[in-house]
């Protein structure tokens, strides 16, 4: 286990490789069926004839998925208090059942509170698909400003 | 049933209301231990020391819950084709187990595409908290581009 992360820690261009995950049809199906019910999410034969060409993933279950991604490779292990919103999400490419997701953060910044117990770290993450050529395909991206706790003082 | 909605009948200033939700506890822990397992939304005593002060719904399981009311209160009944993506998301206030929620849909614009059969509405969807004030609190803003098609000229 490596050292828990800090507000100071964080660095402007540092780069965090989040995880992958192998999206299933099944997968897309429960998710849409909860939250998302339309039939390019929920139902192949219906999805081969819309826009999307073929069985692809609500835009929102990429970010739920992407919010995973972050916890168990980043903010399990930082003094992460959550975030004010996002800035911006592009779902730029349709993702099918069993594309491989690979989530990487990019830090844009970061900026002092004026409560001396946090800042804010200013991230883009982007999802891309592995595997079916050469270089991955940026298939979603938002950016989204993180609250960082800052490393206690020792007593 | 009402009749089906396409591009041309959307105006600016239109308020769509998208219907409501009570969201319940297990429905928070639920979503969070599959997409944000953080303390303050899996585990309602952990969650009374956190900045949220209570078990409270993962910001992205408010957007998924919003897809939903929109999916069943305009798009299931609209030529929507999807979205490029989300302008802005602002989570303005913890949302907690029992809350009532009412999403709302207003149209900022509309703006024709290149492509002959379809257009852009821009709308900003708002999330609010009923019933524990006069006036409803919003919890949840976002701004989205729909994808919207237009009505199929009569042969």
């Amino acid at each position: 286990m490596s050292e828990r992360l800090y507000f100071g820690d964080f660095r402007t261009g540092q780069v965090f490789v989040l995880g992958t995950h192998q999206i299933s049809a099944e997968e897309i199906i429960a998710f849409a069926k909860e939250f998302d019910p339309q039939p390019q999410h929920i139902d192949p034969v219906a999805a081969k004839s819309s826009i999307l060409g073929g069985l692809a993933a609500s835009g929102w279950h990429l970010c739920a998925l992407s919010m995973r991604m972050m916890v168990d490779g980043l903010f399990a292990n930082a003094a992460s208090m959550g975030s004010p919103g996002i800035e911006e999400v592009q779902w730029r490419k349709p993702v099918y059942a069993g594309d491989v997701l690979k989530l990487q953060a990019e830090v844009l910044g970061t900026r002092e509170s004026s409560r001396p117990d946090r800042g804010y770290i200013r991230m883009r993450f982007s999802l891309s698909r592995l595997g079916k050529s050469a270089q991955p395909q940026l298939v979603m991206m938002f950016v989204s400003s993180v609250i960082m706790g800052r490393k206690p003082e020792a007593a």
